[in-house]
């Protein structure tokens, strides 16, 4: 027991930390959460060293602990991630372009020595989502925001893969006559079944996220916005069912920025989906449409995921290596 | 110890039940092949129940043993496998239309209760690839064949997936404006990656397989040759920069009946993999043609691995669920 009467792994910190914020959230003894703090991302190592720690300070104070009360902090960082050293490579959105960077150590150093763990920013969402929505079975995480990628909880562990490239879906080609994408591949699913691809589409006309513009207009019969909706959303359906016949999940989860439109985006992805598989008895057969579903609205899984993950509610094992450059 | 001075546990056999033959091999106690034996399948339950068991009849009676001195039979079938039951569903190529035959109890009847486990064809061929191939970190195993799926061992673990439909790869789309599949949807991979697709394009001119006279011919400067090993082969190369992009597994196994090609098929596919990557810095540091391999030519990695299977070496850990009608 620490000075609070709360039982030494009683409180826990998850942080998201993305290129333009860091949100955190604080976890109670029964991983409710407790607070939520986020603050703009200063970039490269020491600035997200410096962002976290400012996070993790916040909301301790905020709910009058201390430091040595967190029985462990877990941060989720787009880029490729060793989870047993806590190092990270190419997290460019974080202006950290070196290799091997041992964030874990550097974060748990300011903190005054509490354990910190840190794994790849979809993979804490994909732990997260399965905790608010209360599933058991294996899950995919696909995150439409910048860009198109999932993380895989599978028989109750997170799949990293051998380089960092499992769930990497959005650089799967989807139109071969497509644009370049900036990968260097041609027509990637990226560049449809993402957030970028509707703002793209629909400059936002009142300061609204376009795709929440989009799907509103849709929804009133805007030609225009049903042809952007419904490009995106059969882009949307192919992932869904890639990842379904690769691995057979039985929940894929719409995250990321586009899932704050909800309702509307999980009916209009379902109806994809049967779309696709009309004339398919073996598709039908998988029953696709059943396994999608929605992040609820304001509900940061990801640093939810990520505190979850420090309290080591997710086994650890791994075959992560560096990628080659 | 058995009567022949063997451990208890020391004989296995392993079963490749396919549509046209059933092939057996005997496994000694270090499971070096000791014995090969090949039957045509007759169909249906009764038939099938039957060619295995003359199978493991004839394995015993050539290594003069008796049903009693095995530890285990494995069988490995195409179609939907519940491995805890060992019960089969819609293998269509046996002739098993129904759903939950119970293929591991009736086969254990009619072997005196030798233990028998019964799995998909294609994960058993993993186990069996990667034993032969020596190969230790996640695999899938690429069958090329009348259709293409894969066999996942991830972690350790083979991937059964929630409802049967892990490694079904070979209906996800690849030419959007191809032709009708018998599944229903268009333009498959199957109907490009496929040792189907080599005989539709090149009829036999000499009673060999069609590949390895396209692969022959290829070689040897033949224009229409070339353009079909070069149309297949980038199939089997989207059907691994799949693989990758989703379980980012280290290797990839190509089976089935085109691998009988060997080298040429393996350098073919390599070329076409560094092909795809060329211009993608982030398909390049994946290093995905590095990670193929090619099942050497006459070994039977399916009856190997469904032998394997029997005698407990991978993990049974499973989450599938009948598919529903």
């Amino acid at each position: 027991m620490n000075a609070d009467g709360h039982a030494a792994g009683g409180w826990s910190i998850g942080l998201d930390i993305g290129g333009t914020k860091v949100l955190g959230v604080l976890l109670d003894d029964a991983a409710a959460v407790r607070a939520t703090v986020r603050v703009p991302t200063r970039l490269g190592t020491e600035g997200v060293v410096a962002s976290a720690a400012e996070v993790v300070r916040r909301l301790c104070a905020d709910a009058g602990i201390g430091a040595a009360d967190l029985s462990g902090v877990g941060a989720g960082v787009p880029g490729l991630v060793d989870p047993r050293t806590g190092e990270v490579s190419h997290a460019l959105n974080l202006d950290i372009h070196e290799r091997g960077v041992r964030l874990a150590p550097l974060l748990a150093a300011r903190l005054q020595g509490v354990p910190v763990t840190v794994e790849n920013d979809l993979n804490v969402a994909a732990v997260g989502a399965a905790r608010v929505l209360g599933l058991r079975g294996d899950l995919a995480f696909l995150a439409l925001g910048t860009g198109v990628a999932a993380g895989l909880l599978l028989g109750g562990e997170l799949r990293r893969g051998h380089r960092g490239g499992a769930g990497e879906i959005g650089h799967l080609p989807y139109a071969s006559t497509g644009p370049v994408c900036p990968c260097g591949q041609r027509g990637c699913l990226e560049l449809y079944a993402s957030g970028s691809a509707i703002d793209a589409a629909w400059p936002s006309r009142t300061g609204r996220p376009a795709a929440a513009e989009v799907f509103a207009a849709a929804s009133e019969g805007d030609a225009v916005a049903i042809g952007i909706r419904d490009s995106f959303t059969d882009a949307v359906a192919a992932a869904v069912r890639l990842l379904v016949l690769t691995c057979d999940v039985e929940h894929v989860v719409l995250g990321g920025g586009v899932a704050e439109v909800g309702a509307p985006l999980l009916d209009a992805v379902r109806r994809q989906v049967r779309s696709q598989a009309e004339g398919s008895p073996f598709l039908r057969s998988l029953r696709i449409a059943d396994r999608v579903q929605v992040v609820p609205g304001g509900v940061p899984v990801a640093p939810i995921g990520a505190a979850l993950t420090a309290r080591g509610a997710v086994p650890r094992r791994t075959s992560v290596e560096p990628v080659g450059s």
